[in-house]
């Protein structure tokens, strides 16, 4: 079935949010749902239509994957309390680890990421809670990409002949799914939810796994992590449409304390996009790049050298794996 | 034995170019000396100053390695032919490679190149030639380098405690020991040699080998060399210290005609430097790190992403093997 697509410019936020919190409280009917929440736009958005809908009935978790942010937990659990939504927080990063170790081909590290939260953490919630229903953000650029082969994005099944029901036990609903990241960000606005939200960069399902090039480990995540934390500091100012920081698995040699190292690299993106179908570098100021990485090679030990990203998207992608 | 270093602005270029010449005549006597010119600026000033010492009793050879830049060889033969020196090109591509083959360590690589060029080539050259010594560009930058565990550059060898007459069969005579690179180009000057030879930028000893990371095969050398080509072309005009194309052994996601691809990524670095002891990144505008990334996608299929390195000399080292 063709997903016929919400522009930006025509979606009609009022309208659109009556209309789905309908549909949704008549799919869950008298039941619950679960929803996991990331802290990026998709989800969050689809938290609060949720939970217009629902009330109580959906139970949100924040899946501590061991592969999110800094303070990532704390920050979003506290946001959504101000919002009058209460998240669960639950730790599962030892199974999300176990299933990334020695993976390193990039889909499967998707797949195995995949799998542990649908098959595996969601399985087990929906148990737990008795929900029948999954609510999550999977935005049409999700589908688009997964379908073309471009890119396996976590979210998508159906439209590659994959039923939730029978594969893992429970109904998928996709609210987001007409519309783009331009018309997410205008429907949180509308939901009431602050600007630190439905404004927050594009932030992948696979989270800083999708920052390491092969194989994932906890050092390797503590290292992006920092990274990650120093590249957002620094460029959220831009307005950019997206930035990251990646891990490499190559090594560079490099110098400290005047002896010979066989060091970390870390690539920073910076995009400038409006639906992240193509995407250009940001101009960066060279001050604002030094800065970057002066403050990367001094709070990260580990790291000896630092890139920035001067390809667009064709035949780049957004995320490096 | 320490060795009395001659800075650049103390370096009176003929009274230098006489002692050298009177020292390489009495060290040769009456016999033959070798060398081998790699086209770099070390390389290109000895051969002129071991040519205005022995004429044609100094035979110097081209060896091809496999690894050296596009047209390398013809260009080099070609400028000093308008010299008056004739170039012997001789090609030890096999060797090469063979002895890189499996081989992923930096420093690994580096004593494959070595042991190759002196145990093998060199080797069979002083035989058929009956030389007894081998006159070689080695500057003090590669002996501090080396000595301090930074970098083992492929040409030091008794400050670390190699004799090279009982490891390799023949003496080898450094001229160039006490000056830096700036002190080398001054030099080249003085010897009458066109700014496009004492004025290139540097390259390495171990050539593209050095740039690229992991393994070396003659595909990836083809794809560096490509990017060589295009990289230099574009930065030649800056009049910066250095410029390089690095290889990636990293692959990362990208898309080639609407279909996910799993490519090459290409590093730029562009440096500031006097002598290379320290550098900073060329503050290159930015439409030319477009051009050079557009180029880079265009002329090479199997590379889908190019950075450029933000991160000054120390920590990170000018090449990145």
């Amino acid at each position: 079935m063709k997903i016929k697509e919400i522009k930006a410019k025509n979606l009609n936020p009022e309208k659109f949010i009556e209309e789905k919190v309908q549909e949704i409280q008549k799919a869950v009917g008298k039941g619950l749902a679960i929803n996991a929440l990331s802290g990026g736009v998709d989800s969050s958005v689809v938290t609060a239509l949720g939970h217009k809908a629902l009330g109580e009935r959906l139970k949100t978790y924040f899946i501590n994957n061991g592969i999110m942010r800094h303070n990532e937990a704390s920050l979003v659990t506290a946001q959504f309390k101000k919002l009058g939504i209460r998240i669960e927080v639950l730790d599962a990063s030892n199974a999300f680890f176990s299933a990334l170790k020695g993976v390193a081909d990039p889909e499967e590290k998707r797949e195995a990421i995949t799998q542990t939260f649908y098959k595996k953490v969601f399985r087990d919630l929906v148990i737990k809670s008795k929900a029948k229903h999954l609510l999550q953000g999977t935005i049409l650029t999700d589908v688009d990409e997964t379908v073309a082969g471009i890119k396996r994005q976590h979210n998508v099944f159906e439209q590659i002949g994959i039923d939730p029901q029978e594969a893992f036990g429970y109904k998928i609903i996709e609210p987001l799914i007409q519309l783009r990241k331009d018309g997410v960000r205008k429907l949180g606005q509308a939901l009431g939810l602050p600007e630190s939200i439905f404004d927050r960069i594009p932030f992948p399902g696979p989270a800083l796994a999708a920052r390491v090039i092969g194989e994932v480990t906890p050092g390797k995540i503590k290292i992006v992590r920092k990274a990650t934390t120093i590249t957002e500091d620094e460029l959220t100012d831009t307005k950019a449409f997206q930035y990251m920081a990646i891990l490499h698995d190559d090594r560079v040699t490099g110098m400290r304390d005047g002896k010979r190292v066989f060091g970390n690299q870390i690539e920073t993106r910076c995009w400038d996009s409006l639906d992240a179908r193509t995407a250009t570098p940001t101009r960066l100021p060279f001050e604002m790049l030094e800065k970057i990485s002066g403050r990367i090679i001094k709070e990260i030990p580990e790291v000896v050298s630092v890139t920035y990203n001067i390809t667009s998207k064709p035949p780049s992608t957004i995320e490096a794996v």
